[in-house]
């Protein structure tokens, strides 16, 4: 399967900083837009993300790439470093700027592609089934 | 850029239906159950899966299918006819069986590609940066 970029993270975010209380920008891309429309009330995004500088595709890592924690899979981490390098987080939406997303709390690396972009469901608020 | 499927929903569920309750399974296929090591401590996990069905790519939709309500960027909702066509849903991890997850809350079709697990991190838990 393929897919494509909406957009860009825009970020100041360097390797291992804490980025709860950063600000950065998801700038979506000019084709995609139109699919921002009325965002602007949602007050909590999910961003979804490529590790685009991710090498590895391992099955089992140290958690927080610390070798002093014990292995665990790789699906029970948020490592970087596995199949399909998607990353996720969800972020505060500060404001919408057009195409620009400026949110807080983005741990994502500065250029990384956005693939999705969704607004959080709480558990109490679960959807159902779409199709 | 491409993904692969790491596993396959298996269940009953149907267009429409509340899922909150169902149980479904996971399954992980062969080459990546390494990466399942541990995940039998966690309690919830977040599910990224393919909406193989969804044909559309519409950028403006009307939320839930119903168009009484009004349009909104299909990034503001959750409707499977979006860019990359990628699902992701909060569950409730019942227990692991070898490769098989026995998930609730899963609103996936029976057959949908998994494209990664993880688990759920609350917003007073959030991470560093990992890249």
């Amino acid at each position: 399967m393929r897919i494509v970029p909406i957009g860009y993270v825009r970020s100041t975010a360097t390797a291992g900083m804490d980025c709860r209380e950063l600000e950065s920008v998801v700038e979506v891309l000019p084709e995609f837009e139109e699919g921002l429309y009325t965002i602007e009330r949602e007050r909590e995004l999910v961003i979804l993300y490529v590790f685009d500088r991710s090498e590895g595709r391992a099955l089992k890592v140290h958690p927080r790439g610390d070798p002093s924690t014990p292995l665990r899979g790789v699906f029970a981490t948020r490592s970087p470093d596995r199949p399909n390098r998607i990353g996720m987080t969800t972020v505060e939406l500060i404001r919408r700027e057009g195409r620009l997303l400026h949110v807080k709390g983005l741990d994502a690396m500065d250029g990384s592609p956005v693939i999705d972009i969704k607004p959080l469901i709480r558990p109490d608020q679960r959807p159902i089934s779409q199709k």
